[in-house]
Parts: C-alpha cells; structure tokens; sequence
C-alpha cells in the first residue's frame, strides 16, 4: 500500500522549519533569521528537481536567505510566509494538473495539519507532533534537518527506478 | 494538585537563556549575542496570546534580536537586562491585577531561583540546575530551546480547553 | 586529595575552543570565526570574579567576539593568539605572586598538554583528548561549551564556600 | 592490511560537507552559507602540514568563509565548487607526481563515489550514506564534523611515528 503510493508521487511539498530544518532559528539583530539547511537533504531535492519531480515548498516562514537557498537548488513552486496553506495547495493542484493521489507532504506541526488531510500521502520527520504523527502515512527515522527529506526523497526515487545509476555532478548548485 | 493549578493560570513568565533557548549564545564581532529559538516554542507562544493568556519575558540578557523576536510573537511584556526579577515581577502583578497564584514561570538557573520561589507554578526545562529543579513543581521532560516552552504552554491550554480545534494560520508572524 | 586541592585555588585558567565552547568555529565570508559559549558558564565565570578568584583566559584562537565576551564578564586576564601557553602562564604567576598549586587549568587538546603539567589542579571536559585526560586530575562529566566549565567553577567555589548565599543579579554583564 | 596501507599515505583528500562539517549549512541573507567547523580537525590538519603531508580539499560547495579557513590551516589544494571530482584528483596525481596508492580520501555522500573507488584508502564519517560506508575500507567512528577528520589523521601520523613528540604551538594559525 505504502509502496504503491510511493509509485504514483509526481509531486514532493515540503514544509520549512521542523522539516527542512531542525526548528532552530538563529536571531539576529537585523531582524532577521537563521535557519539550518542540511546538505544531504540539498543533494536530494536538486536531484529530484533533474529527475522531473515538481518541488513545491509551502512554509509560514520567510525570508531571503529562505528564498535564495530553495531558488539555488531549483525548487519550482516556493511559496513562503504562507497563512493558509491549504489554498496554496490547491492552486498548485490546478496550475500543475495534478491530483492529490499524486502528491507527497512532509509536514510537523499543526499548521501543516488540515493539508496533510488533502494529500495523497502524508509524511513527516521523527519529531513531528503527536498530532501529524497520528495522520502521517509514513514517520521517518529521520529528525527534521537531520535527513528526514533525503530519506523520503530517495524512498520515492528508487521505488521508481530515478536513484542515480552513475554518479552526478558534486556541485550542489544552490551553494 | 498539578492539574488544578494547571487551571489557574492566567499568566506564563519565562527566562530566555536556557529556556526559550538550550543556553547558546553565539558571539559575533559586533559584540552582539545571536540566539537560536525553537519554532515549535513560536507557535505556542504566538496561540497563547491569541487565546488572551498574558506571556511575559524577564531575561538578565538583551538585544534587538530577542526583542524583535518576541514582539514578533505578539507577547505583550518583554522585560531584557533585568538585575531583579523579583521587582519586575511585583510590578507585573500590580500592572495586570494577578495574584502570584495565576501566575506560571518556567527558568533554569540561579538568578529565576527567588521570583520563582513567589509565583503559584513554578516549572523548569530538563537541563535545569538542580537549586531550579528542586523548586519546580514541574519539571518538562524538554530541555531548554528544545520545546519545554511548547510543553508547557501546551499543557496550560489543553487543560482549559484552549488548545486548537481548528488548525490557525501557519504564518509565525514572528518570522 | 582533590578536595583539598580544590580549597588551595585562587585562579583559575581556561583554554577557549573545547572547553568554553564545544569547539565548533562557524567561519563566515568576513573570515572570522563565530564562537558558541554557554551561558550557564558565564554566570559562573562572573560569579567568580565577583567572589575574587582570579579568572584567566590563555587560547590560541583570537578575536574580537572573544574578547568582547571575555571583557563583559569581567574576566581579569584574557590572552588570545598565544603561540607558548607555558611562557603566559610564567608570567602570570609572577605577576600576580601566586604559585602554581593554586591555580586551576581546564584543557582539552594537545596545545594545552606542556602548561597543565605546571599547575597544581589540571581538569579537563568528558571530550577532551585522550592525552590530556591522562594527566588530568578531574574529568568533568560535562563536555566543553556545555557546562563543564560551570561544573568546576561550581566545584570550587562550594568548596570554598563562595558558592550564593542568595541569588545575584540577573544580569550577565557580558550579554 | 589497513595498517599496512596508512604506512604508504603521503596525501589525504577531504570533502567539505559532512566530513569536515556535520552537514549543516546556515543560511545567511547575504546568500552565503556559514559552515560550522571543528577546532580537532584544524589542529590535526595543520600538524599535517607542518610534518610535510599533502592536504587537499575537493568540494562541490564553495564559498569565501571555507577558502579563508582552509587557507588560514596552510592547505596546499584547495578545490571548491568542483563538478568532477575525477578530474580534479586526476590532476593532483599528476602534478604532484604520486600515485593512487598514497592517496586517502575522507568523503559522505554519492558526489564523492566515483573518486573513492580510484585512492589507494577510501574512508567515511560514521554518519555517511550507505554506498560510500558500502566501498571504504576504514569507517570512523566519529561523525562529519565531529572529529572523524582528526581521527583519520592521527591515525595516518602514528603509524608513521610523526604524531607529536612535544607539545606545538597552541596558534591554530586558521584562526
């Protein structure tokens, strides 16, 4: 069932803080924030975006360093500081032509809760809240920012045969 | 005993360094301190005040960083570089009409030990130093920066039936 | 025997990276390098200097976030850049007319290895090198940057009963 | 077998992320990335230097802060934002006139596969992805970023009786 599912994703959003990251922010003086990207989970999400997949991030959060981060890796579809998700999720569905059978969501707290409802499979790090773990179709051994993303990205890709089968380039474009 | 003083409060007080962070602070050239927040503590905070809790920050540290992160969050007291956290305390009682009873303070080391010896719930992260936790009549299984502040904002508004029904909107306007 | 050597100290010296830090360094594109301390540490570090003990930083690394940090808690005498931590630690010792049995030294690695077979109380963090713990005569259970300096500072001061009577300010001055 | 094969080294190649750093890139406004290294691995590296070995670095990140640090260390080949890494190591052997034989490679991730399977001693961080722990003949038992570098290191310079004999100077001169 699982597998299955994992057979039929075209499409991979992600959530920011808690996901992409450990839910740390840095603060500084100028106001703004700090967050901690991990390289393993970079690697994946450009690989992905070469392979075809579509990369959508749907965060509350924003900020340059955020934009320019996901811009780098190639992410298609980055929608930040977001207050209804689920209205975001929907446009994409529409602008993409995809159904919800077909999309993947990686979230970890209750502003994640009533799209993770929508999405074909919900999925989210090991340290989510009990309130998504409950509703999630697959809980990663992984924490948020700790590879959580690597491991549900290289999941989808090698139940579909889009692993690498030679080495690519070490340049992560997004550095 | 621990649940119906759950039911009292009106008011959360918390320490910064150590609690609303796991203690770090980054130097940096300027001879300004960074800090690294939890984003899983923003949430509740920002809800709290939403609910009508008052939320409070007495911290010995200060900085535009933390200030604009906490006015961000919308908390309506923020007390930094204070020497007596006993006199801001009072004058927060007075200010607001409370009684010490309503009020719950979460801190981790010696300089919270006497203000916290007069509020109704005293409460510590973890990693708390031992003077702190044998005062705390609760002591969060989360260590400081590492969501003891979600656990406990968490527990206040589950038991008085104010913890979320509906997903709110995912945007931190702290961020 | 260790706690009588604990009554004898009146200084106390502290390499920085892996003892006041966990000896991460974030380089940034300005090429300096951001430190992480700990502030469970700094309330200790000022409390003995408040108490009279004289506090004494001797690293290689320099910087200007060091020895701001170092200054605002009023740490008395702060060498950075050192090449020879023997030759500091000689004139520190004519200097301020002390000898080598009352003075404490917390390293970790091998650059600190010459001077803490001088001083009457070498100590290191649980991390430190395995040559250093062998000549170490307290291993504190906390790693560096994440109290172990608390824990010796704390060790001597209780000792000496200089440990609070009642809660100092809150204020860290070096914030 | 292994010891027999650290006897042969004269150079050692490092990746940067999740080798030389846990993995974790902060992600600044400015659209750099801060990379947060360990002050072991430094020491160990510049010793490495000192005592006439070939260091090199071969990263497809790249970056002012990491050129300046591994400047500051004296490493001799410093190669970032490196598309093929074969390439690059091809043009090492020959300009420095070694063979595969004497070459250690330290790496963490698919990017660094092709290289690993050419050295004479291919070796990874406890934290590494499967296929490359799959094909290294040494695993550290420390990860990225916390000492697996410095233990690589120490282990190469023992064996050759080039570890230290007296304590040398505390100035890492990367700082």
């Amino acid at each position: 069932m699982f597998l299955q599912k994992l057979k039929e994703i075209t499409t991979l959003i992600f959530d920011v803080d808690g996901v992409l990251t450990n839910g740390d922010i840095i603060a500084s003086d100028s106001g703004e924030f700090l967050r901690t990207f991990n390289i393993k989970d970079g690697y994946a999400l450009q690989l992905a975006v070469k392979r075809g997949y579509l990369i959508c991030i749907i965060s509350g959060g924003k900020g340059i360093a955020m934009q320019k981060r996901f811009e780098g890796l190639g992410i298609q579809e980055i929608h930040l500081g977001v207050g209804d998700k689920v209205a975001v999720f929907n446009s994409l569905l529409a602008k993409h032509q995809i159904s919800a059978e077909q999309v993947l969501y990686m979230g970890d707290d209750i502003p994640d809760l009533k799209v993770m409802q929508l999405v074909g499979l919900p999925t989210c790090p090991a340290d989510a809240v009990p309130e998504i773990k409950a509703l999630s179709q697959y809980i990663s051994p992984y924490t948020g920012g700790k590879t959580a993303v690597r491991d549900i990205i290289e999941k989808v890709l090698r139940v579909q045969h889009q692993w690498f089968d030679e080495a690519p380039s070490a340049v992560d474009s997004g550095k």
